[in-house]
């Protein structure tokens, strides 16, 4: 089973978002071995210019970092895939790798150092609010599973 | 004030989404008179083939458009924008219309006919639930606005 590790900065403290989470690692657990971890925010976090932050959360996200893992970033200006590509992109990757991690920045993004030793993607051109963009991804992966296990759940 | 109705096919079941667009609704409305109206699922829906069971989403949701309307539709092949060019781009169909009517369709989408009848929009080029899709869509209107406004919620 492919193991899944989705690392974002800072607690989900919109409830409604938690619920939609939980019923996303749920289903997702029937295909995957999954984790959501959440990462401290960096403290005096607003007092920090953008690229120290990112800096920061950077080194603090290195530590969970495996060499042999999948890495996927999230970013507005990653690739972009529809749902049956996203699929297949995945169960692609899935032959040379079976840990994934997907990294959802902060506030501010990604830090551009980082970012270089992934892969990119966008889930919208869009900026989502980086609560709920947790319960999208989470979505996405679903769908994704459910696309390659040839269930109903996608049309 | 802008007066914004959303449109969307079926009720929203799901109780934590329902809590994240009642959440975007009353946010929103510091800036527009917005509605979300629930159209009653087509009855036997699971019995009609696509194309039949969007003809009949049409004929109910042409009853709600009204021809000074701006109609956006919400289609996984519709224009992309980042949400600054969102922004920017409803503020400036605000010139021309006082009324903003977007659709989300059901879940083969909307019929090929009622698409020709206004703009359509992506969110994203995946495929979104179409139950999440309702506050995913709340969130950004709310978005466009704080952008259009200046506010700190978008950085």
């Amino acid at each position: 089973m492919i193991q899944v590790q989705i690392l974002c900065i800072g607690k989900t403290n919109e409830d409604w978002v938690k619920v939609g989470i939980e019923k996303y690692l749920k289903l997702l657990s029937k295909y995957v071995k999954i984790e959501l971890k959440e990462l401290p925010d960096v403290k005096n976090a607003n007092k920090l210019n953008p690229e120290k932050l990112k800096a920061e959360e950077a080194s603090m996200l290195q530590q969970y970092i495996t060499e042999k893992a999948l890495l996927v970033f999230l970013d507005e200006h990653g690739d972009t895939f529809n749902s049956v590509e996203w699929s297949k992109w995945l169960t692609k990757k899935s032959l040379d790798h079976s840990k994934w991690i997907f990294i959802i920045g902060g506030s501010y993004g990604i830090d551009a150092e980082l970012l270089k030793k992934g892969s990119s993607v966008a889930l919208s051109a869009m900026t989502f609010n980086h609560q709920m963009v947790r319960a999208i991804l989470l979505e996405q992966l679903f769908r994704a599973m459910t696309i390659q296990a040839g269930t109903s759940y996608h049309h």
